[in-house]
């Protein structure tokens, strides 16, 4: 089997796995954090310990970081929590209409709640206008909505310019980042990196689904989006799970040490891919200097879906669109907005991929395509 | 060690543990349920399996269940979700100042918003008065918020009640029902039981912290409280946890299957410590009809922290109020609520059984107490 849909979901680590078996058989650990015994305090500090642990990760303070149950509740914490929040900065967000649907969702019910939303336009090389982007920038303007690394093209964000832009044409505007995607893959070190909030999530980098986590900086207010008991310093009400948080720390660590490896051994097999698919029929829609884990090509002849099941017979497993679309079986919408034409979007698929993917793999997925290629393009 | 903390949290059971282990072991169901591959469609059925699991332990259909991270999450959504949709039905809620907060703190930020709460009184049996509630419904009513058995002290609902007052004096007006301590408890058959919405956590029935489940009667309309790539029909958007589902419904299930065994033991329990405590020093807070899972019980001479940290000397752990209020060290707002008289509520201290407890616990208790009277309370 070769797994290369690591920007849907991975699987689970031997180190996340373990420390999910270290935690279930301690029969020590499963006190509530909020009891005032030895198993409620013994449970709160493991868990401010792995609060710590992800601050180290991330180059952040403690007390900076929350734990959620995803990616998707972070960007609707953030963004909507800060907006309704701060209304005295401001009532226009500016984003673009490549972000997740995580965010452009949560954009749309601020449109209707009267918040003024503007898109930067998308260059092809899959960055925002930044130009357009200072212009848009005024008195009014609240925060700023952008995606690390997008999910279906690996297209890196200019961060550091927008930060900049942001920092000359209105300081308070505040910066929300989603960056699910880069997460382990590119080095975020959050106290110098210019942006007031930040969404992880778990499962993209060898946790189990179901936790991720928010970064809200120092002194930044945010509505909560979920009220009650009042745990997480007020941020996040519900039970905290150790479980979970221990889950998501290890893999934060796990992916941390093994970062720079992975970076050199999947640069080499998203150039080989590249190289090999270009001189087939096939089109490269990732920018050239997209991070190498995502790797978006258009295969003439063959509509998305159809390439994904003729890959899917020999046990490979790639995606069209982002998981979270996939089901709507719509042309990727993140590759109209960069230009894309349709037609080449149509026959897009999506290659992404993890540390343990290997340059045998990627060999072997370049054979299969040939045969593929044999088998069904000339029958028809 | 004994543990009577149970309504603050439970210890997770084999069943769980082993299905958590099937899941990691699997090696083949971790895919993104939203995947158009195998692994993807694998990964949906599965969960779709859970759901309908879910739905047969709860006496509903698989498209009324929700799977969320937690049961304040779960009321969130529904109390939130629903007077936000339907304010065409009125805008009045009315629910009762001993709910969790969970209840309370989203009522709150609802009256902010400009919903008027009305809050029935409540009587020194625990329930609240009918004869208010039946006055206080009237056209503008839009939600009727209670907890079918309360964190703190067992009080059962008069469910069958409140029902009947609904469909009489407005119909339309939803119910929402927070099941955290009656799951698994009660017969909990959601069909018949007049409630249009309900909230659900694992972690008070042995499955592992960060799963719940939101129940929502087909028809009942509700605004999602996370938007994004539309999962679980719109209502709750985010990457589907199968290995929380799997732990979710296993805790469910076995729950289930014991529950009756598990009834007929603790009421034995409950009834010898109601008996042996009552004939000392102590009176009995929780009502004579309270579910005898929960046990609210006031020692003459030790404030309840006290009384928490003597019994943890001998390895038993109790609580004093909700695990999610004991952080804020104050009288609990429920006793206070049903009319206890302040230096009572000052005393109290819960004990909360799973199916695990037994007698010779309970028995080893009493003794305990007795020795805790013997050693401090005359020196003093």
């Amino acid at each position: 089997m070769i797994y290369f849909d690591n920007s849907a979901t991975t699987r689970p680590c031997e180190a996340v796995i373990k420390a999910i078996d270290d935690q279930l058989g301690s029969g020590e650990l499963y006190g509530n954090p909020g009891s005032l015994h030895k198993l409620g305090t013994n449970a709160d500090k493991a868990y401010n310990k792995a609060l710590e642990r992800a601050a180290s990760c991330l180059g952040c303070n403690k007390n900076e970081l929350y734990f959620t149950s995803c990616g998707t509740e972070g960007s609707n914490t953030a963004i909507r929590g800060f907006v309704h929040r701060n209304k005295r900065i401001g009532n226009t967000i500016i984003s673009t209409k490549t972000e997740h649907k995580a965010t452009l969702e949560v954009l749309k019910l601020l449109e209707s709640e009267g918040f003024i939303v503007k898109y930067v336009p998308m260059l092809s090389n899959g960055k925002p206008d930044l130009g357009s982007l200072s212009d848009m920038i005024d008195d009014d303007t609240v925060l700023l909505c952008f995606t690390h690394v997008n999910n279906e093209t690996g297209a890196l964000l200019p961060l550091e310019d927008i930060v900049k832009i942001r920092n000359e044409k209105k300081r308070d505007a505040a910066i929300f980042l989603d960056c699910v995607q880069s997460l382990g893959k590119l080095d975020i070190k959050l106290r110098n990196m210019g942006v007031d909030m930040a969404t992880f999530s778990g499962h993209k980098i060898h946790s189990i689904k179901g936790v991720g986590m928010l970064y809200i900086r120092q002194g930044i207010k945010v509505d909560p989006l979920i009220l009650g008991g009042g745990q997480q310093n007020n941020m996040r009400s519900g039970t905290q799970s150790l479980i979970l948080a221990e889950a998501m720390v290890t893999a934060m660590e796990e992916a941390e040490s093994r970062r720079d490896e992975a970076y050199v051994n999947i640069s080499a097999v998203n150039a080989y891919l590249r190289e090999e698919l270009a001189s087939r029929d096939a089109k490269i829609l990732s920018p050239d200097d997209a991070l190498p884990f995502v790797l978006n090509v258009s295969f003439d002849g063959f509509e998305s879906e159809t390439m994904l099941h003729c890959l899917e017979i020999y046990d490979i497993f790639v995606s069209t669109v982002s998981a979270c679309s996939s089901k709507a079986k719509q042309v990727s919408y993140v590759l109209l907005e960069t230009g894309v034409d349709r037609k080449i979007a149509a026959n897009s698929i999506r290659l992404s991929f993890c540390r343990d993917n290997t340059m045998e793999e990627a060999k072997e997925f370049i054979g299969r395509v040939d045969e593929i290629y044999d088998l069904y393009l000339v029958k028809r």
